[in-house]
């Protein structure tokens, strides 16, 4: 079965919007907030596991919390725990504090990350668009605890308190891809796309978790370069390929792109007028959701 | 004075967002609605508008409504009568029915348009975009009723009924640019913006209009063509200048863009790596608002 375009924005920006259908599911999350900004809803948390806080030694301290609840054993996103810590921003772009990045969906704070693109244009020049646009495309290993076997950008990670988008993806790049930093510099920064994620199916770990998302968006053209000039460095990815426009589509409709990476790819092949209104009547909405207004305050 | 790109933003997408002190504004509009689709809006209309509408012959139909609204020459909006249709669609997409454009914004229905951005790479290939980026830019006739002597898209119009997005790149390209059939076929689609405008200064009608508008947006690489490459046609522009990336942002931080223009200039900066997070800080909130989610049944 192949899906089409939006269904598979939908996937990726799966939180419900206001209004009919949507306010009551909105209204089942319990707002997280701190003392110093009592009016400011920072994330959503599922009723269940704000029972479980309330019983936590730790009180209104993050570290402590997050080091209890992990320790309670109860949440199986909490097995996967990476010693690192994300930031969560106030509504004048302040940095309140920082979380541990596997808890984050518990309190369904927004997470920063960097997504890259690398590409080319073979058998003409990129001036005229000629030729044939190919994307190189990692495949997530089979051992990964999110979304294994999918398909990725070619080069993404999540946004640690204290980086830059920038040393984000020169970092990335070079763990994920073997790029070189010279060469990543020379990547184009495109924008942010912004949407808002429920966990589920593949993501491991409790599902129905608020996960509202921004990442920075970069296009690296390589073009003139050979197909393994990304090749795996890390044992997160199994392989990369270079895959032309049709054979990403392909892969689009057959869902094999971790969600938020469908995003990522469909962003790139509108810019890059690969995608058209013409082939998809819903490409604005597309636009739309991948550029979500949220209601939490953002960097 | 210099302005923020957000604050240009802001002045394109004008209209209040629901919550603390938009909800008030938004109330004040009444919903335009048809009897086929009872719980559709289509539109807001400000209440001395609806006031007028109530009182007039042509009842139900738009177009001797419309005609009655210019026959009793209450709105200076009306005296710029262009005797063509635009259409409004319903919640399937289909074309409910079409509205002579000066009377649009008077029942706050999308209006539906073009913006092309021509550009070249000097003094560097394109593939590695070395060199000057430099965008050709139109100035406005200062005959114009609306927005006169400011700049504009390199090309723009709007989207009659029928009519579809190439179709009318390739009519305005011609009209107001001189460019041939041929070469616009070269342009790439890459992608919409959505925003919603309030009419004010430099409107050319009345203050307060709601005017939701889409725009599909094109660019054309004109690498290697000399700078009269685009010239004036008819009587709307006043000259074109090819204007290098800074000086297209002095422009822009004096508000010497056409509102909705200036929103079609930062998406170009944006795809093309001009305009980063580095130098400005709100450029995931430009994003945001200029793919903004509208509650209007939308193409």
């Amino acid at each position: 079965m192949s899906y089409s375009y939006l269904d598979i924005v939908k996937i990726a920006d799966a939180f419900p919007y206001p209004g009919p259908g949507g306010e009551s599911t909105i209204n089942d999350y319990v707002h997280f907030r701190v003392a110093a900004h009592p009016y400011e809803t920072l994330g959503f948390i599922l009723p269940d596991v704000a029972d479980t806080l309330k019983d936590l030694p730790g009180g209104l301290w993050i570290s402590p919390t997050t080091l209890a609840m992990r320790a309670i054993g109860r949440f199986r996103l909490l097995n996967k725990w990476r010693g690192e810590l994300f930031p969560v921003y106030g509504p004048n772009k302040e940095l309140l504090f920082s979380i541990e990045p596997s808890a984050s969906p518990l309190f369904g704070v927004v997470v920063y990350g960097v997504n890259m693109t690398a590409f080319r244009w073979s058998g003409g020049s990129n001036n005229n668009r000629q030729g044939s646009l190919q994307v190189w495309v990692p495949r997530r290993s089979s051992t990964r605890a999110k979304f294994p076997n999918m398909l990725d950008s070619s080069v993404g990670g999540g946004l640690a308190t204290g980086g830059t988008p920038w040393s984000c993806i020169i970092r990335e790049s070079e763990e994920e891809a073997s790029l070189e930093e010279g060469l990543v510099r020379c990547a184009q920064e495109v924008g942010t796309i912004t949407y808002f994620y429920v966990s589920g199916e593949g993501s491991g770990g409790e599902s129905g978790l608020a996960q509202p998302e921004r990442s920075y968006v970069f296009d690296l053209d390589l073009t003139g370069f050979p197909p393994d000039a990304l090749t795996m460095n890390d044992d997160s990815v199994a392989a990369f390929e270079l895959l032309t426009v049709p054979e990403v589509k392909l892969a689009l409709g057959r869902k094999e792109f971790k969600p938020n990476c469908a995003l990522v790819m469909l962003d790139f092949l509108i810019r890059h007028g690969q995608l058209t209104v013409e082939e998809e009547p819903g490409i604005q909405e597309i636009s739309v959701r991948m550029h979500r207004k949220m209601d939490f305050p953002l960097r």
